[in-house]
């Protein structure tokens, strides 16, 4: 079902689900958003959206952040505490801690990472299956720092056990600046790398983190209207989605057919 | 009249026109504000803007745009929607299409450009003649992609024609990212194409696109407090006015009087 | 006192005074919020900050100052102008206009700074005598332009002086680019400068503009949580703190106890 009333105004733009949906997920990072501008971003663009991300640790250092997250479930998006604040809980020896935590916020998502925490990556699987219980999970792979590489082959098989584990979807990490993991420091996509994950996952298991605009538009480019983006600053969530649609010029020629590309406007 | 009590205040800062006015215009681009963003918007900052660009296809995507344009023009301000998305209607063979969407949006004003679609010029000049009728036009000139280079004398020649036809201003393309068109990939302005277009066109009826300070700063220095400046983003509008103000660093002496300009407070 | 329920919460987090306070002050940078924007900041992380500055001259182009400056003191912030205002009214011989203007607005702080004009030092010092019997003074030392380069004993010099004057605190200049005074053009801090500085003064006496996540991250690795910053941006405050307090990628092990630093999560 499309979810806004383009189809009613204008010919060939993709057609994208609803949320609840599975693929052309778009997740958007919070960070301290007031419960007003939540109410805010929920009537102008909650329903291009599906996860709410409360960036790191910014949820224990906000007020209000029980009722904003609540106001987010109410319209239909899943909200989860970044895997910053996980791992932060976690290498203290506290996941018990940290599930008191996100069950007082009413919370059902959870972020496994071991971005910036050194973490055995059985524990890691280990803690995707428990969680995965009884909420929905998404891992996320790649470190914080631009100085740890990780060969292709890991972040494939990290990925696939991690999904095996019982992750929604796991996100390659690219951090809120998009210069680590996916991205070189220069925020340009590693090609080869993200050529690799795709060819051995399931592409939509796959949640790239793109907070760029370049970025975004070349993995809508890349793969089409409906991948799966992450790390989208609450104020570009619209404008992202233009791009996922072919209605801004970046990829203004992306999805028409052969004979309306080709046209010479008289 | 002054639109503000600066006057009162300090003095041997430029004088502005109020809304409606037809030089020192300013130009902001919403790319998916609220109606209460809006509203906070027109409380602040409101008295400083001319028009509103509904950016590219956000329109489109948003909820509430019809309730936020009439909102903007009852504050005095022009509403309309980016011209990617009349190219996105054009190329589609459906201008029809687009004079019914912004006619149930309630707008009067329309932007025609041709940075993305291919547009015979005489073609672009029958649209800005038939919508000015009705509508206020600004054309723009200008490719959205920075592998497109136009001659000087193409950007001046168009221009020309564009304003005859019925122009309100020919906007002078540089993207929200302020990288194509005037500016070169690092942002820095096109000085010689830039001259070459204020001397053969009545600098008043061009609009600059200048999303960086940097670049709302020289311009403001090139051509002086009352220069039209367009993709100014909301929340820099203010910033952007206390440039031409000669209110922050970046201009602090341009309006000065020598004899204050030369001063060592003692 | 701590101010927000980490403690409860999470163990082994750098504990913050709450406002008002001497040490681990931050100084958020408002470029013409409204007056609902204020109750928003203030809502979610009001208790975070010590001072809002009105940028440069923003707060003589925004609507409702006034208003918006009693909303901020009432929460506990202290509020003023941006010294680029007071320059512009002590060029034009009228500091007498710029007290005026600040007590009719109901501010009860200052910014005494010569980044623009040029200004005895004596001058300086004398005003900073003057306002700090009815004002808090802070003073600001450094060029806003890139091109000026202040010797390191000079900027210390000046900087003790003013401290003896009556600062509350001096300010490292940064702009809100980042990219003058205490950092080149590329952003980078300058180290020898800084530590000179640091070494020289008492280190709780000096206010660092930094703008920048990366410039943030650096001073809190540096000097530690209780650092005095500035120049925060509104939206970047709460992911600020979270640096402050290692519960984001960049300072995710800088106030760990050892043993929990090196745990590898099993």
């Amino acid at each position: 079902m499309n979810y806004h009333p383009t189809k009613k105004i204008i010919e060939n733009i993709p057609e994208r689900d609803m949320i609840p949906r599975t693929k052309g997920i778009t997740m958007v990072m919070d960070k301290g958003m007031s419960v007003r501008e939540a109410e805010d971003f929920i009537e102008t663009a909650g329903h291009l959206a599906d996860f709410i991300k409360l960036g790191f640790g910014t949820s224990l250092v906000t007020k209000n952040v029980k009722e904003k997250a609540a106001l987010y479930q109410q319209a239909g998006l899943k909200v989860y505490v970044g895997g910053t604040l996980f791992e932060a809980f976690a290498i203290r020896g506290d996941v018990d801690g940290y599930k008191r935590y996100i069950d007082n916020l009413g919370l059902d998502a959870v972020e496994i990472s071991d971005g910036s925490a050194e973490m055995v990556h059985e524990a890691k699987c280990r803690f995707i299956a428990d969680f995965s219980k009884n909420y929905t999970v998404l891992s996320e792979v790649g470190s914080k720092s631009a100085d740890v590489e990780i060969p292709m082959d890991q972040w494939i098989g990290m990925m696939q056990k991690e999904i095996a584990a019982g992750s929604f979807k796991v996100i390659a990490e690219a951090r809120e600046s998009g210069t680590v993991g996916i991205f070189d420091k220069k925020g340009s996509a590693d090609t080869t790398l993200i050529d690799g994950i795709a060819t051995n996952l399931d592409p939509n298991d796959i949640l790239w983190e793109a907070p760029l605009k370049s970025q975004q538009a070349w993995f809508i480019k890349h793969f089409g209207a409906h991948v799966n983006l992450g790390n989208i600053a609450p104020h570009e969530l619209i404008a992202m989605e233009t791009l996922r649609l072919g209605l801004r010029g970046d990829t203004f020629f992306n999805f028409l057919p052969e004979e309306i590309k080709n046209r010479t406007i008289e």
